[in-house]
């Protein structure tokens, strides 16, 4: 299996995403070969830096450009043609790669992996399923801000797909999935969700109806299907709430000494707690629905979660899950003719 | 003043209703007179059973109806014309009180108090403003769920009684108005956020463009507009991440004994941090845009919750949000002739 990182993508680069590589050479074997896409001068002299060995499982391949959050999506992409995340996705359209690691600039990874890649067969819109801590394990928000203009059809469509993928990944049987909305009974919801509630209830997936936030944490769910905007926006503001309540308590903990102390005592349930919470532990979110795989890390990207990335990655490869997507759509659409 | 309270709104009621009003009866001289609305018998024994006096503060109208969780929002107020919310409202509009506050079925007060209150000149679509803890004092997220499929318009318009409510409630000089959307960059948004936006930016606010999950707690704001699915599923996301985290916060302290005792000695930083959070300390989101003021509390309101909700009605009363709030449209409506 051979998978390109972009090496310029993310808060922290090239320093966190070859750090993730170097971890990744030791913990993930199944890799063959790791393509890393930039400045070339610039990568060898980090690898150098951080001692990385095993070079002949390694590749760079010259990027001269880097996407900077103030650009566009489309124009990162129309006019940073020799970008590394254009440079990336490239390697994966000319077959070169199995699959493509970003944690840059989301908008610029999707458009470019959208218009260079293609979709898969059937699939109108990709969307991020981006993994949430679950007390049962994790639940993925499907999409989380690739379709912000999402139809009824395109959350069907995030359905199935997110059952292949917690199916064919996680080993999950019978997937859960739920539709976010703004409460739990049928009736409730906005003119989007409540045409995608007809749809889902009817479609070949194990349709548990609406959910709300409490749900992603705390109810036995693999997927919860939304629009881009609507699953963008909880992500953030969960991941927001988290790291407020955590300030807020280091704030009123150093208030007093004694407070301090039994923080100190109790640290490493606090550890655990942000652990659990963190992205990191999860790597990256595939960008489902196209013609290749597509490995979405978050901007700020530690070596860890770079390294838990490239292994989402290769399970979405060894799992074989876009041909199972385009199998699932397949069959979904033949029992709606 | 004169305030009626929907003595059967609520998880618990007509209890923390009853023990709200205990509260306010001490706590808030400038409301002379509190009706409740619900079953004669019941609440006359719990008013009995929590031993309240100033009865002559006090005035039981009956309600012998009660809406279910179950109950669309429009069906209860259509088919159970005799229910406390709906006695509650017509109080309202007959004008022998100025105020009304319910912890009960959001919906059905919503609709309750659209449908027989009517709107103010120049509003399209009431919206709930619900107050979220920032650094910076309070920021309300608006709206949070009477308008889940709200036009560019109805945005503006809530801004712009965003604007009035914490410019004549909270004192603030020029309130900062705020656009929920997926990104900061002004060309990241959804269809309604973009349309929105363009608006915004020419609207006589103070307009500070997009922001995100981290502006709510974070960001020096006093209003967030948003479509109502947006603000509601934000909302209940944020209470979830935050009930959750303490929740295994709790679980991993009580897995060691070391780490129980550290966090009895750090308790207090815990229960000033919950505090924070918590709706109770805010009690009530005012539903803005009708002819009344109607104040939306937490299912779960404690007594603590109500008498903060009934405070919060008696200040948009005594600062008279609602004629400003004309006024406001008004000016905005004649400048874009």
């Amino acid at each position: 299996m051979k998978i390109v990182l972009d090496a310029m993508g993310g808060d922290i680069a090239p320093q966190n995403p070859i750090g993730g590589l170097k971890l990744a050479l030791d913990a993930l074997p199944q890799i063959e070969k790791f393509y890393l896409t930039g400045p070339t001068d610039l990568l060898k002299r980090e690898l150098d830096h951080q001692k990385v060995g095993q070079r002949h499982r390694i590749e760079i391949v010259e990027a001269t450009q880097v996407v900077e959050m103030a650009d566009s999506g489309l124009d990162a992409v129309r006019k940073k043609k020799n970008s590394s995340i254009t440079v990336a996705v490239n390697l994966v359209k000319s077959g070169e790669c199995q699959a493509v690691v970003s944690a840059g600039h989301t908008g610029a990874a999707v458009t470019a992996a959208t218009l260079m890649l293609g979709r898969l067969e059937g699939v109108d819109f990709p969307g991020i399923a981006s993994p949430m801590p679950n007390e049962n394990g994790v639940c993925y928000l499907l999409d989380a801000g690739a379709n912000p203009d999402a139809k009824a059809n395109h959350l069907v469509q995030y359905a199935l797909m997110g059952s292949v993928y917690t199916r064919h990944v996680h080993g999950r049987e019978n997937p859960i999935i739920g539709l976010m909305s703004v409460g739990e009974e049928d009736y409730k919801g906005n003119d989007l969700t409540k045409a995608a509630f007809t749809l889902l209830r009817k479609a070949p997936i194990n349709f548990k109806g609406n959910v709300e936030g409490h749900d992603i944490f705390e109810t036995p769910l693999d997927v919860i299907v939304c629009d881009g905007f609507t699953g963008n926006v909880v992500l953030k503001s969960c991941e927001a709430t988290a790291k407020i309540m955590f300030k807020w308590l280091k704030k009123e903990i150093e208030a007093k000494p004694i407070r301090k102390m039994g923080a100190l005592l109790a640290k490493e349930a606090f550890r655990t707690v942000k652990k659990r919470g963190s992205y990191e532990t999860y790597g990256g979110s595939p960008l489902l629905g196209l013609r290749g795989t597509v490995i979405i890390g978050h901007g700020s990207s530690s070596p860890i979660a770079i390294m838990n990335a490239l292994r989402v990655a290769s399970e979405a490869v060894e799992h074989q899950v876009n041909p199972h997507i385009e199998a699932a759509i397949a069959s979904y659409a033949l029992s709606h003719v």
